[in-house]
């Protein structure tokens, strides 16, 4: 089946926004066997949206876009289209009554603006949203089908994934490509491809496709099948021979996150975990709290910024701190160790770094970071090296700190 | 002029690589004036590039193109623009020298398929490309230019600055549309739309384009002037009008981030701030620390995730808990309060609430966020009634945590 993808909205054209839904729906589409050969970015204009629907239509038989609905905005879109599939358009009472609720959820009023969200054009079948007002449409016209959605991305991100492939894949018994994940934290991409290199000799050999796919310090290991799902018990096999031999830096399948996985070997551990940020200020606690039912393990932090916070909550010795820093392996560790009491959690997470972009010194250049992680079987520390972007370095930490403390949780608990 | 782009690459199309390249060009030539009405992805095929091309090249006056070069690569996009423009490939000398500079520079070995990347489509002007092997080409047919780059960022990067723009303002006397932004938090789309409905006539009446860009609780108001930046002060009245009509909800121009706004405020008054987070879970805290330099005004925070961290931490009252749960208006004002004098802060933001997807209640649903902030001034409540999507509930609730604080400060230190 070939597929396009049209997304209008002049944000994109002058490069205010970047377009990821593309690459979204690109990798969702590829995923299930459906190949885009086409996307294409114009304005909301009657005339650009016309032409761009009319050559797409004639050209492909699955024609996705996004963006131009929404309450300022959606009548040229919906009257466009209209339009083009010659129909008009009228208050669809199923429609009125979701927007409806949604604003009464929400203690919201409602304007007149959000009732044209109701009015749908009549030939089209509605695909509700769940998450906001401005519904989707399934078009079909000479053998073609259009989808038009907005272009929030979770709200076109719950259409696709609620409405759009359970439609599409029994419409198209869409026999997928089948491909799994293993997810890789803590290697370089030119690395691992080096430590591998014998088992990738032999995965392209029996004719797997593999790719690298790397993303912060994560690098994930696409392996596709063209034979489809009679090669799963296989692709496990060649997982699990991978997974033996790099434990360390093997830690899921299948797109899982770091923190989920983390997450979901505490629960089945019955650990507990806290923490106690300095540089990374909150966002591995954010992470653990990202996780639905991260309660059952997660406790709780201490953002001790400031060299005060940090003696006064989890009692670092002013000493450590004059005579070695606030960046260093002892005072992570009386930061860890100090923090484990005061949270009273089976484990505790101490980071402590320069993100940058400024502030390091010779001895200690920005990217600079220690961590330490204390559990009744001792203290653990770690030292990075990274560079000079604060928000990159902020990110790879936390994921580091994931990644270590899964690790040591399963050395201390086989 | 009218201007396109086509980016050509699988790995775009099926969604690995996100298209940066198109927002950044799209942002340079509209800032010079130039509109980009479309932006095309196509893969690396004979067929799907003439198609694309010859589209292009009939439509438009300018079509920029990336990608499909490079030694491993860039026999189909050279060998099908040498078909479209009826030229042979011929070794340029000048090309030739440049890439054996390259190598020797790096002291790297030069391969044959180097020595290919010298050859150069004689009709077309070679751009010289001072960042890799592949040369870009200015063509010109039908009145109208192509121009194909490399797709690595910043080799298209320096060929646009280099070489792309000065010929384009030469050839053109380009008069650059000029568009300034403003930032608001905390009013819907529509709802704004309503409350400036006399004022979005006014400026559409003088010409102005107006967009409405909305992300999460942040709706960007977008003002294009299509007679160039003789408008700056007109617009910066315009925008100031909105300013006094709307300053709980305006925070800044031009793409500002709203943590940004807030911790440039804080600094300027010399006020501290910190947070007591439960259902953000950090993630208030690593906003505040995603800007640099934010040691100036943020202290540190808590994460008080547990009802024993709250009590323990910043002293809520058990019977508080009891009484009226961990989600309730009483228990972030003594979190806040408590919080503010452990912490020892000007001011202290706390949050409590139902993140979802589950754990509400008939009374509470999942969705019900409960925010204090203490000053000396006094402690204010908001409470918040959102969806049931976890992420954005977190993030949501921070944006207006962070909004809330900025309008607190304004009005104690004005």
């Amino acid at each position: 089946m070939r597929a396009e993808i049209i997304t209008i909205g002049d944000e994109i054209l002058i490069g205010q926004t970047v377009d990821t839904n593309s690459a979204w729906m690109g990798q969702l589409l590829s995923s299930n066997g459906i190949s885009i050969f086409r996307t294409t970015s114009i304005s909301d204009t009657k005339d650009e949206i016309i032409a761009a629907v009319d050559a797409a239509m004639q050209r492909s038989e699955l024609v996705l876009m996004t963006g131009g609905l929404g309450p300022t905005k959606d009548d040229i879109t919906k009257h466009t289209l209209c339009e083009y599939f010659d129909t008009p358009l009228k208050i669809n009472q199923e429609v009125l009554e979701r927007i409806e609720a949604f604003f009464a959820q929400r203690n919201r009023p409602m304007l007149e603006v959000n009732v044209q969200q109701a009015a749908m054009p009549e030939a089209c079948t509605v695909l509700p949203n769940k998450q906001g007002t401005a519904s989707g449409m399934w078009f079909e016209k000479y053998n073609s089908i259009l989808v038009s959605m907005p272009g929030v991305p979770y709200e076109m991100k719950g259409l696709m994934t609620e409405e759009v492939m359970p439609r599409l894949q029994k419409r198209l018994n869409i026999s997928a490509i089948y491909h799994r994940t293993l997810m890789t934290q803590g290697i370089g991409e030119s690395f691992l491809a080096e430590q591998i290199a014998d088992w990738e000799d032999k995965v392209r050999a029996e004719g797997f496709g593999l790719a690298y796919l790397p993303n912060l310090s994560t690098v994930k290991l696409r392996l596709t099948s063209p034979r489809g799902e009679e090669d799963a018990t296989r692709i496990e096999d060649l997982f699990q021979e991978l997974e033996e031999r790099l434990p360390v830096h093997v830690f899921g399948r299948d797109d899982v996150m770091l923190e989920e996985a983390v997450g979901n070997l505490l629960k089945d551990k019955g650990i507990t975990v806290g923490a106690i940020e300095s540089c990374t200020g909150g966002e591995l606690s954010a992470k653990f709290v990202s996780i639905a039912g991260s309660s059952a393990y997660y406790l709780g932090s201490l953002v001790t910024y400031t060299d005060a916070l940090k003696q006064k909550m989890v009692g670092v010795q002013k000493e450590t701190l004059v005579k070695h820093g606030a960046v260093s392996e002892q005072t992570v560790i009386e930061m860890a160790e100090g923090g484990r009491k005061v949270l009273d959690t089976d484990y505790a997470i101490a980071i402590s770094g320069i993100a940058g972009p400024d502030g390091g010194t010779e001895e200690k250049p920005v990217g600079t970071v220690w961590m330490a992680i204390a559990s009744e079987q001792g203290t653990q520390t770690r030292c990075l090296h990274l560079g000079s972007n604060r928000s990159r370095n902020i990110q790879i930490t936390v994921q580091h700190a994931l990644n270590t403390l899964r690790v040591k949780v399963l050395a201390e608990h086989a």
